[in-house]
């Protein structure tokens, strides 16, 4: 497996000759490089793969003299990413990621599942996957996010994704996953924002329904989009119809959003995503 | 080519039986039928294309004797619909629906152009098609629109189309041709409505632009959808290469919607449409 | 749940008239109703969907009264379908259809699945469905066959579904199920047929990859196509990047392909698939 | 407008360090940079879009010299190519193409249109667009190719783009415009190869058809393939509305194809092209 190398800093020229020469003294057999500058904020993105052994503290600290002083470099060993997954009561993307965690699918394992129903405790117990009830039910918010949060610092885990969570969390606790949790919203994104969005475009008549995977910030279906997609519908969908055509645009979306992060090819920046595929 | 009778009723058992019975009786060469229920508000669409002479105010008058009362029997003898379009700058839409005029693709001939710049009209010109010149410089929105309505009345056309023509219709221009004028709007309605949607789906981050086809109505963006597609974009996209990126989308949106009208495929209900392709 | 009529017979002025006549005359509640006519085969397709009781037996005597004496007509009450399946060591279609039967995501039940590896008896073990290994080691494919067979007899499966089964089967076995055996093939038939179709895809640079989903018959590969799909890729993928990126739209695609059929919306003709979705 | 620099050859460490060393050099505005490394072929290629002058013949000798001796050093200035399309009967990829070519939608000008009927030459003169009937009746497919040859010699085109010319060329032809000649071909290939694609996909039953952009060899149908779409098809649709529905596809795929081809973003590497989009 490859480690990743990924750096963030304003652009300045330059700026690939004196990361590549470093990693030519080194001798790192380099498998992939991509770089991307957003001209609108002269932010400049590097993504470099290799494989092989290398002191990364040490290259850390040589790509660091040569980059500007407020450059970010994360250097990022090949490691199956730990997760833990949130849920309600849907199956379809909980069901999909049980699969592709056991068959390694996708870099990542899944270390447990927290639910606020019972629903789904089965099919995590046939995976042998760890599932904690927390319900919401007499408990405030707060209450609860805290139980969730207990649950979750006992596993540390790497990303927190929302399976289909049906909860609105707070800015407060989402904030402590900045970057590291992601949800997918059953819409093509902004539109049908917020509850029912399969009702709201059968409302709305739309022709075509779709699915966000996007990382979750402070405001509500507001954060950066990693990977959207759509399926088209026509007037004989009733609402119910569109939701269930939309599960499986939604459980392939998720995956694939899963999987550039996962890899480490996901960049943060202005509330969008650069992403090298 | 075909007749198309259209139908629309409040749904009741053995309408279905009682309208091809008729059909059958006048052995008419019935070549296709089409029908859908609205469960939501009970109501009966059906569409029936035929091939041969018959007499229509004849056969609507059987028609209408074995429906309820309130049924709408539109009977469509085969024809080129006459079409004016409404422009501004941009020829991706219009260049391609000239073509398609000129060659037939489409059963519908372009009567006119009306432009309320002078960009647009030499491109007219190539296909000898009238073009005028309705500047809105220096006079209300209401004068505009009176021009344009004179003008319109001029060519008496069965439908009007909005290739990108980029001012806002007053509602008591849009309801004049309530169901016989077509807009293209750049995006994926209902995301991005109102102005320059591709700065907003470029400051949203999002990863697909799209295109939407629909009725005019008197509130802006919000009429019945008839067509929509969408194209992947991703970080590399300035605003300005995701509109270029779009105008594929745009134009192709358009004529599958067009296609959709002029064959008389199209109900209007309750602010959806129901399409029989 | 919805009984289906399935109406199949030469083409001839009046079928929906009369057929429309005797399930208004039962005051059956019809809730969907759909017609083709195949003019290259003068052949009539209806399939009509009904709430409610009715003699069944006595509704196809009066249908088979007012139709062509050579018509076909099935009266399906509702019911899931009963399925076995048949893999070798790939998960990704088992295991999303094992979900799928589990939580009831289509109107069908896996019975139980056959593998000529033990790999997959572990993910059918947690579903709790029966998995037979029939190992094709040391012995002659018709004695393979044979044992395949015998096994399926035990269960009497509606349909027999090959979920990346990697073994061809000889004409003799397949004649046996023709029409109730469906196979998801890993290319945009008939692009690469036969093995291997990602490598050859690879090799022959193509920017699209997809699958398909067909009725099996006597001639590998060329069986009745009832659905399709794609994904794009680029100079990027491997070939076994391509295998990779093509497993979801495989699964999706087999999916699809059995909501239609276990829905019974597929008709069969001429080595072409009529569908009413 | 940038220019372009495309460098191809066998990869080896430290290869985009050197290069960039050269651009930094010289302090070039570098926009865009793209790498890749074919592993099978260990073959490395390279794309850097830049802004602002540099004396070109010296950039090349140097990057030459640091790069292997086998290593093709292409840089491009900014213009727009001159293009000579061929053509036979129908209109949608010629029209599409003309409306770009005018309002400058792609980099490119059509100097001149060659068809063997004068179909399309009333559409040419509306655009003032010079049309040369070269047609092939009573005479040898080599004396037609003869007089096409003289005829491109007049022009000498940067490309030669075969919009529906629907003769096949012999391999001594084509073999003049190696990597200079693009094709649309009216099937997703390798599917429906040589004639009639479209009555093949309608025969076969396909639930796709769509449209392959590619580089002429003297392998009919076989040359490197450079773009392709798909949409969706189903058994309501006869060999010829195939036909007409794959018109937009292939009119797209098309535009897009040359769209990356006079970009100079297309390399040519054992019968692939690698594509930095």
């Amino acid at each position: 497996m490859e480690t990743v190398i990924k750096i963030a800093c304003p652009d300045e020229k330059g700026l690939v000759h004196k990361i590549t020469g470093i990693l030519f003294e080194k001798l790192l057999n380099v498998t992939h490089t991509n770089e991307f500058v957003d001209e609108a904020f002269n932010q400049f993105f590097m993504r470099v793969s290799y494989v092989g052994n290398c002191d990364i503290a040490l290259l850390r600290a040589e790509l660091k003299a040569v980059l500007p002083f407020d450059a970010t470099v994360d250097i990022i060993p090949p490691a199956v990413k730990r997760v833990v997954l949130l849920v309600t009561k849907e199956h379809h993307c909980l069901g999909d990621l049980l699969i592709r965690s056991q068959f390694q699918d996708l870099p990542f394992q899944i270390e447990a599942v927290i639910g606020n129903h019972t629903t789904l405790e089965g099919l995590c117990t046939q995976f042998q996957v760890p599932f904690h009830l927390i319900s919401a039910e007499g408990i405030t918010r707060e209450t609860h996010e805290d139980l969730i949060q207990k649950q979750l610092d006992a596993y540390q885990p790497d990303y927190v994704v929302l399976a289909k969570y049906m909860r609105i969390l707070t800015p407060n606790f989402s904030a402590k996953y900045l970057g590291r949790m992601i949800n997918i919203h059953h819409s093509f994104l902004p539109a049908f924002v917020g509850a029912k969005p399969y009702q709201q475009a059968f409302d709305r008549g739309v022709k075509i329904i779709g699915a966000t995977a996007h990382f979750v910030t402070d405001d509500l279906d507001e954060g950066p989009i990693i990977c959207q997609d759509v399926v088209t519908v026509n007037h004989n969908f009733s609402a119910k119809e569109m939701a269930k055509a939309g599960k499986d645009v939604e459980k392939i979306v998720l995956a694939n959003a899963l999987k550039m992060v996962f890899e480490d090819r996901v960049f943060l920046h202005e509330n969008k995503t650069i992403i090298f595929e």
